[in-house]
């Protein structure tokens, strides 16, 4: 299996640039799958390869088989599939490897630690993929498969994974939408964004050097409760307020009790 | 006024780097207060001066006074202040400028857009600085001593100063309470932090090319409730739980409404 055919299921943001990662380390793509025809057929085209809409018709005769939907629409996928012989891999963080075992014995999990855009490239080299699998077999091919493409390759049972997906919720998802309210605030103010871009790219760059715990800065952590409460008091949004409170509140709390 | 003989009232996370860094652009640091001697001692050999604990001692020499303390202890500083013939400042992101005004002619704001650690030295070339001054001339003497260190000096008035300050807050401050959130949930499970940088540092470079609301990723966006209800539920501390309960609910609606 030294180069295994893969068929790619999802053409959503990490199926698009796992997909183009694969195609671009010379493995071959055999088909895309996604209800959705246009970003089927877009993908299909970076990796030049066919694509369908209709599950039935993804094909059999792949190796690897890689589920990158919704968590919520994959249960629906498994139950219309045809019968495959090769290994079926999801790519989610928070879905048990055992979702796959009514269907098949040869199964596993491929979950890449990133935040994927369709529109930007990501150097999959540095980016940590956690593998778990159904067998020995399975490992060593999943492992093969992750270490052609990343050098950050490790076994991960999925207790661990959902963990690690939640704290990837929080230094990601739940970040860039902190950046995304500094926005808001400063296009209020008929800002531009990029006055706030070396303060965002220093704080990502100081915990190169400091635990998160030793760089907080700011005036929850000082407890200055005259700019905490007149801050606040900025908000008009309700649900910006809250957040607002709530964070500060749990910062000042986390560094009472550490300190 | 080629080169301004300065006095920092103040030794902690900001008052260090900026002392620091006019000491090393070749400014004359003519003495350090803060009301703790350890810290007022420790910054006074960082720049070659003297220092003090009590502001009646501060000296009166000086051509400008930078006040770089919490918010919440100015006013009580301003009151002990000698009489003095130079331009104060302070460095505030929400304090307005003219807390001075009973005080002094001659005043202004000097802040830096940054996040301070004492010990991480910071390029202060590139860290936007916002001022403002009580005349033209105030004006020009704090473009002049804020040009020498950073290359992105803006001036702005105290109004949209303190909503510079409130963008501040969620994307440095909040952020770095969302990475040591994750720091905390991989520690539990003796996953080591490094594992999430490479995410981390994707997430804030990837806002260099497209908006933090394109950029916008994870379960709350997709709506992807199998997902969150699973991970709110791994939240055994009430405060983490509705963190993140609020945020999945806040990114969902931001997406909503927006498209």
């Amino acid at each position: 299996l030294d180069h295994p055919r893969i068929t790619i299921i999802g053409a959503g943001n990490l199926a698009t640039r796992l997909a183009v990662a694969l195609y671009e380390h010379g493995f071959c793509i055999s088909r895309i799958y996604s209800r959705t025809a246009d970003s089927a057929k877009t993908l299909a085209a970076m990796v030049d390869t066919d694509y369908t809409t209709e599950i039935p018709h993804i094909g059999t005769d792949s190796d690897i088989y890689i589920f990158s939907v919704k968590d919520d629409a994959l249960p629906g996928i498994l139950k219309q599939l045809p019968p495959l012989k090769g290994l079926l891999v999801h790519t989610g963080g928070s879905i048990p490897m055992d979702i796959f075992a009514p269907y098949s014995d040869s199964y596993g999990v491929f979950y890449p630690l990133q935040t994927f855009s369709k529109t930007r490239k990501i150097d999959f080299a540095e980016t940590p993929v956690c593998i778990e699998a159904s067998g020995e077999k399975e490992l060593k091919q999943l492992a093969a498969l992750a270490e052609s493409i990343s050098r950050h390759v490790l076994p991960v049972n999925s207790d661990r994974r959902k963990y690690i997906h939640l704290a990837a919720v929080f230094t990601c998802n739940f970040v860039n939408r902190m950046y995304d309210i500094g926005a808001e605030i400063l296009q209020q103010q008929q800002l531009p964004f990029d006055l706030l871009q070396p303060l965002i790219d220093e704080t990502a760059a100081k915990i190169h050097s400091l635990s998160p715990f030793e760089a907080q800065t700011g005036p929850a952590v000082r407890y200055d409760r005259s700019v905490t409460e007149k801050q606040s008091a900025l908000l008009n949004d309700e649900s910006l307020k809250t957040i607002y409170e709530l964070m500060s509140k749990n910062i000042h709390q986390r560094h009472l009790s550490n300190r």
